[in-house]
């Protein structure tokens, strides 16, 4: 939205004027750019995700009617699809909207929550917004979570895993031991990216939310399942935390899903040989894009996500300056001017066309 | 969702807790029901909106892409409709989605919200979820608004008009002064149901936001665009107050509205043609409907909505006998067990078929 650079506040209310919005990375108008910089993915949508949409837009009597409230066939295949029930499963606007309903539902709390010092930067914001102190927990010098750093008490714990923007997997058993640890808690996964860990099911922490009642697991269908451009995303719980999102979310808007993105989503989860297969060809061509950036002398963090956190380690050029040079030849990465980080790109993994040219333009510049 | 009756709230936030949710009008499920419950449109969506949907599924390389996050051809689209500037239009993921930023933004004050006693169930509910005051003010006894009653010092205003669940219409006039007199508080006009208005363009306050800049106008896709099973809605104001729901908006989700519903909605406000004959369609079915309603023996409240609100005045049969006998028939429609609304219900003016189903059965119960 076009912001005024000086809105004038007068009439705002205080939390308004407080606020420090999340800038989205930058949604190019302009074609024939290598879009490189949100981690979306290079292929296209199950073609059976399609076909569902066509058909919710075919009759032409239903797109007047509201929408199933609470997208119970969508809930349904994302049950089946991880062996659960129907009321362990919580489903949003994209997984943005699910974390604010999860930061409103269960991080009010009189201790901090704790999440590591570099992660996705729409938890401080959510942070703000619901009046969540925050307090953040250094990553160590390898960027990996030590979970000894976590044993304060707290009101409750969230972590992205894979972490943004470094790619770095948590393991199974340490996201066991913090969920065992903190069981007076709330413990969040954020799995946006856990489809593109090598052995998904050894990864998840879904598996565990029958074990942990304390413990949630978000993930989204704007990676592994090609539909950012759908906005969805889910929450897995046991049912009383479960209860307390769809409270939450029945006190702010009653129909985040229309039905496209209902229909859509489902058939996408019904998909698995297509997800399996674009999954698996996406791994690969991240092996192939860290072995052309080790070539070039970037220092690449192991990553189990679409995206690679590579440092250039080049002797003039600082990691903001190849982020300008890349954007002046049309290939846009992310780059955030912050401590610790500012040394390195993140780069969305492309299709093997994108790869290339990103690794022709570095060949250039460096 | 499945809401265990008692679920365990150990690790709800004290703010979960304390919710009422709001609770929808029923979507039934089961096929061949006459459903005048929610208040959507009899009339599919224009074919055009249809169409420019189904041209973002043909693109098989775009859903996978983050939409446009601040909607901005569409906000350009309802900006070009009305006269406005972008910037002085917000959308959002249904008006519900809109309202709810409008409360977090702009009413939490030191002093109380004012609203009708009767009005959009949810208004209590967002006053709930935000911690806001809410200042009930009565209908008169003809359930209409007497704007002398809204003198009190407040933190805001917030009105549905035409109201909800009455379909009586405010004059501009009177919103003329309400936004005069409370020049240092948001004044909110709800307009869900204003384009059945027989006079829209007498009737909607769209056109005083550049007179007033404490006045929020919301309006919905829901209703006289047909499209409920999309969830769009959108604010006109002042762009000092778009720029504080763009600060809200983009501090709990960022991409509110998908490739689909930003396509569909910007060519339904394209396509004038289409929008004005369905909408005096609509017009004239109520007509027909309040008519029969009439010989019928109800009393009917003057609507300029695509409803009702209608009380049966039986002797021995009470609104809510008549809503039950309805259902057991297969017709649905709306009823509050409440104060001073128990003997009414709310109708949804459907197609002539529907209605005349609707009175055949009434005749048959009364």
């Amino acid at each position: 939205m076009t912001t005024p650079t000086l809105p004038n506040t007068r009439l705002w209310s205080d939390k308004a004027k407080s606020l420090s919005p999340y800038v989205p990375g930058e949604q190019p108008k302009h074609a024939n750019l290598c879009k490189l910089n949100t981690n979306e993915n290079p292929f296209a949508p199950s073609p059976k995700a399609i076909a569902a949409m066509r058909a919710v837009l075919d009759d032409e009597a239903v797109l007047r009617l509201y929408p199933e409230p609470e997208s119970d066939a969508l809930r349904q295949a994302l049950a089946d699809f991880h062996g659960l029930d129907i009321d362990e499963v919580f489903v949003g606007n994209g997984s943005d909207e699910v974390l604010a309903l999860v930061f409103a539902s269960f991080f009010l709390k009189p201790q901090p929550l704790l999440t590591p010092d570099i992660g996705y930067s729409f938890y401080p914001v959510y942070a703000d917004t619901f009046g969540v102190e925050l307090q953040k927990i250094p990553l160590n010098a390898d960027f990996c979570i030590d979970i000894n750093d976590y044993q304060a008490p707290c009101g409750g714990i969230i972590i992205a895993n894979p972490n943004a923007p470094t790619g770095v997997l948590l393991s199974l058993a340490d996201i066991e031991t913090l969920a065992r640890r903190h069981s007076d808690s709330v413990v969040v996964i954020d799995e946006a990216y856990i489809d593109y860990a090598d052995d998904v099911a050894a990864a998840s922490a879904v598996s565990l939310i029958r074990k942990y009642d304390n413990l949630v697991v978000t993930q989204t269908f704007s990676k592994s399942r090609a539909l950012a451009g759908l906005r969805v995303g889910m929450a897995f719980a046991n049912p009383s935390l479960i209860a307390a999102l769809s409270a939450m979310k029945n006190s702010f808007n009653s129909y985040p899903l229309d039905r496209v993105a209902q229909a859509g989503a489902a058939a996408s989860i019904a998909d698995g040989e297509y997800f399996e297969q674009k999954r698996l060809e996406v791994i690969a061509l991240r092996a192939a894009l860290v072995n052309d950036l080790n070539e070039l002398g970037f220092k690449v963090l192991p990553s189990s996500a679409n995206f690679v956190f590579a440092a250039p380690n080049h002797h003039t050029l600082s990691a903001k300056d190849v982020f300008e040079k890349l954007r002046e030849q049309g290939v846009i990465v992310r780059h955030w001017q912050k401590e610790r980080i500012s040394e390195y790109l993140r780069i969305t993994v492309g299709t093997a066309e994108q790869n290339a040219r990103l690794i022709q333009v570095l060949t250039q510049i460096l």
